[in-house]
């Protein structure tokens, strides 16, 4: 079941880069949910490359399918297959490169774990691609999520070394979809075009860090001790190709803070208990406390650069240089945002499921 | 089962800062690993207060139990139940204040999640105390580990703002036990000791971060896409009560970093594939790479500080004034260490078993 | 997880027969429901030996303990840690016999599973013994139900082959609490109580057949395709030593019979749907109908025998004539019942769960 | 995760009767098997209707495709996406009698779950239909065990009350395959010709018993005390819509023998451990013994028959007479037994990878 995640909304990943498809499957989603195709297909267009100018060329056209699970526009209780036929694909460079593992990339660990069996192609199951499947299982999530009244947003707070200003919820909200980028900060917005430009030109790629933010979250998701709400949050983010760290609230930045500054002191307002700050993250003990849930995902340069690199030939077993060919993101950041949307909503339906806020049949 | 961790090698924790006992159960431990109460208390003994100047001076005896799954010093294949008999409880306190929700604590997620039927004294199943049995069960996981010669250890990078140099791996192993704070930085550590000392004054708190590190991981272990190795051990350390934040390799720090600079190129050495750098802090593609695995934790400041703080009376539904009572550590940092090492170690063993990397009977 | 069941109203078994104790612990139960010692006591006690005359002689005194999970007397939504301390063990004629596979017991497949070290003594983890715990959780389970009205109740219908005349659900409440046997029909019950003091005499032992019921279930419990009611019992149910066939309604029968007599007809009876006759056993499509859930078991006879027997020696692979020596149940099946009992009341309350049935904090 | 089965080798359905297809993902398949479509399509012919006389006259094509999981005619180690397109559908009566629940099927309870909101057109996920998908699924399985030398088989010993005559393995399989009702008794499997024509005339059905057998499973599969092979095979096999009971070796008859006959002593041949009798079934303790592995399963009468039937109109909450329209097989004994071996064969292949006895890569 390792391409299976979560318990009661548990979605199951299928399909490779250059394969026939990529795929998932939600099951346990409640029936009665209003779906469309459409539904979904909006939600995975904002992954789409060419959104921004850091995406690859690559013309995916991602028309989403819906296979099972639905009847008359609603879902009926049952798995719900979703599906994106793989169109575009041209597998060659990997077919010359196949044995050259390409540094921060899979090749050489699938290489190890599949005996050499893995589909090379494209990355295969290790792709961003793949990711597309997660956005669709996100478009659900988030409708399910609705129906409960949270709202789950991701947007760029740093990109090749360029940090945003941090911004009221408000200004993120208005201003996040406003440039390619997903900042709300439009002067950095523009700082990091300048900049993806210039890494562009080198050859080269650049990083950045994500922060995700889920709205009216109500009290009380979250399982300890091992089934916490971040743990469950960081195990689904860190299922998003590149990313390499996760944090809450204050994060990192709390090992430097005193508990009296870091502790979120408690308040009444307007006769509900709230954090006067949000150091926390909206997650105590595991368990999330009412205040926006906020997390940040760090996001590693890309991998495939057009740079020669060092590396080694798997079926020789001897030194060889590699430039990665085919059409790649130089910072996938942008179009990362909404994967991590997608993996915050689909891990909040399941907490929501399993503390009973929301019902087997909506209505 | 959200008191269950792992799939083939599984923990399941029970009991409760002041209950009659905190416990785990190792279930799917292989047969024939060679177990004795000293082996699990020496590892338990590592978590104990007073081996620091930071910690709590509540008088923790935390004599390990073995109460099933071995026959003469040898696993036997069946779930083993180890305990420690909670003593010296003084939940007066407790009592007092039990409606007061203590600030960064989950006295108020509790509550809410629970209905008030919580065990509020100490924390209940929130106390950093339930972590004494995670250390009883990565006992048991790190020398079912040293059959494959694995190794793990934790020290301290970071603390109240003091950072330590980083050192060698030889130096970080023959330093790192020579002072409290399990600091590989003799000289950091000195300066932590004083830190420590004036914010213990203050009635204050603080917290750092702590390093992991896992030697000679065979390559292959990790199930993408969703059960990724990244991701597992995310899970498990979010499941330590103060973490918020976990990184890999060059974590957080990748974000800023051009994709030629974070790569690890391959190369050949002494007939095995390495990496010359190590900023994937041996994980690619949710899977290791052979290579040193590496992962960062943060640690909040302690919640309960003697400070005076705002909060809320929940049971009264209006503010309030709290002084946390009782003994609490200063920072954790240093007791947290061997924690961080017992959940890296569960988490590699599952992973091991599922790659069938460790027989189902040891010989 | 082998030694765990269930999904949010989970079990996990731990302890041998002739270790330190028996015991299990019951996470996902709800906060709030008032849970004491007699309780459980008073349910642990319906499995004792010594209640009926075809009971092994073995003085347990299975005195239960409440280890963690509640607090002044309920639960407090925490794991529920339950545990009953072997006494009066002698394990001499065990020690005696140690590489003699008893036939029919599972000392051979233990033996080749774990190598040698499995614990043997009592025959270890395969033990009844073991189902001693199982009642304990049981217990839970039942007063978790009896929130929302469902009863559970096992009879035996054969005993070494005799059978009791099916009798009205009002009777069998009535009566088979009325002798040592859990018969409804006491005439059967007299015959067996004959049966079982022959078979005794000759040193051998029997089987029989015991049928549970649960009433009042509410219709929409069991999710298709693979978790379906049937299948979750089933399962459960195969983990009481000695059970070798599950069969839910007509059963096996339904085999010989027409569609047109099998089919319960579907009518109205005081403004509720229900089915005329009921051959579903209350399971239709692998979900409750509302309807009395009937399954039956088929326990076969006491594999341990005071008759000679043929077998191997396992140490020196040679054919060995063994006499089980030892105090054991001429048959089992009237202390099974409560087991059957607790198998289905753990599965129901995990089913009710799923579908949101129990609230996660009684009030 | 309702719709998964399995841990390590798991299975994960999806799709409806009259929706766009009916499909399964198999997750953990090792890399490397050889595997092509036409393998997958031998077995999926198997349950093909029109196959025997017993069976519906719906031109099932059931061509089946991979979507996912393997690379030129291997697998790949990532989930296999097996599906088959539904074509010669025709809804028109089931949305005629919409809301009148048929007698035996699970039309009322999905009604009652789903808020009517499941998708009815001809069963939808209750329909047999659904179990083409696990034979694809089993098509895998069988390939996976064939490389450990495990055969799996399941033939008709009963149908219409006619029972036929136990036969030795050999004629088993020489036999089974020359006649339509999977019999290896032939002239049993005339009378069930002659009492299936009678039955059909009547416009009514009957139902039967399958015998499923595994040769040369190894010693040591199972894992107890609740992932027994037995309640992991009978979970498996109440998922196939009709089965009612399920029962291993001497089952239900073992209620009526002494333990001096249901005991299978064990001796040695050809320096091998085994039993002189299989009253267990090949199962001791929960555990493979590594005789043959023998489970029996009750298949009902066909739910859907000619005949008037008593009712309910689900909507209108009163009494109707019903006459299922439609294509139905009067006994789904024959097409069922290739769905008992896939779902033996499925169970076999997690708990052989669970004991580490299929590596991780075929080579």
């Amino acid at each position: 079941m390792e391409n299976s995640l979560g318990k009661l909304f548990a979605i199951t990943s299928f399909g490779e880069s250059h394969g026939r498809c990529v795929g998932i499957i939600v099951d346990g989603c409640p029936a009665g949910l209003p779906i469309t195709g459409e539904d979904i297909q909006r939600e995975a267009d904002k992954r789409k490359p060419g959104t921004s100018m850091a995406a690859t060329k690559r013309a995916e056209e991602d028309k989403v399918e819906i296979l099972s699970g639905t009847l008359n526009g609603m879902t009926t209780g049952a798995p719900i297959c979703l599906l994106i036929w793989n169109r575009d694909i041209d597998s060659s460079e990997y077919e010359k490169a196949r044995f050259l593992a390409r540094p921060g990339h899979a090749d050489y660990t699938a290489f190890i774990k599949y005996g050499g069996f893995n589909d090379f192609r494209g990355g295969g199951r290790f792709s961003g691609r793949i990711t597309a499947a997660f956005v669709m299982a996100g478009a659900i999530a988030k409708k399910l999520l609705d129906t409960i009244g949270v709202e789950v947003l991701a947007h760029t707070i740093e990109l090749g070394g360029i940090k945003a200003e941090p911004k009221e919820l408000d200004e993120i909200k208005g201003t996040m979809e406003k440039n390619p980028f997903k900042c709300a900060d439009l002067k950095a917005a523009e700082a990091m075009a300048k900049a993806i430009e210039k890494v562009k030109q080198e050859g080269d790629s650049v990083g950045g860090i994500i922060e995700g933010i889920a709205l009216n979250v109500p009290a009380g998701l979250g399982e300890p001790v091992f089934d916490t709400l971040e743990g469950g949050l960081a195990k689904a983010l860190f299922a998003i190709p590149a990313v390499k760290g996760v944090e809450f609230g204050s994060g990192f930045s709390a090992a430097r803070k005193r508990g009296s500054e870091n502790n979120d002191p408690f308040t009444i307002k307007n006769g509900k208990i709230v954090t006067v700050a949000n150091n926390a993250g909206g997650i105590l003990g595991g368990i999330s406390n009412g205040m926006p849930l906020v997390v940040r995902v760090a996001i590693k340069p890309t991998s495939s650069i057009a740079k020669s690199q060092q590396t080694v030939d798997l079926k020789d077993m001897k030194g060889a240089s590699l430039q990665v060919a085919g059409r790649h993101d130089v910072c996938i950041v942008p179009r990362a945002a909404v994967v991590v949307e997608s993996m915050i909503a689909v891990t909040l339906c399941d907490f929501a499921m399993r503390a009973e806020l929301i019902p087997r049949v909506i209505k």
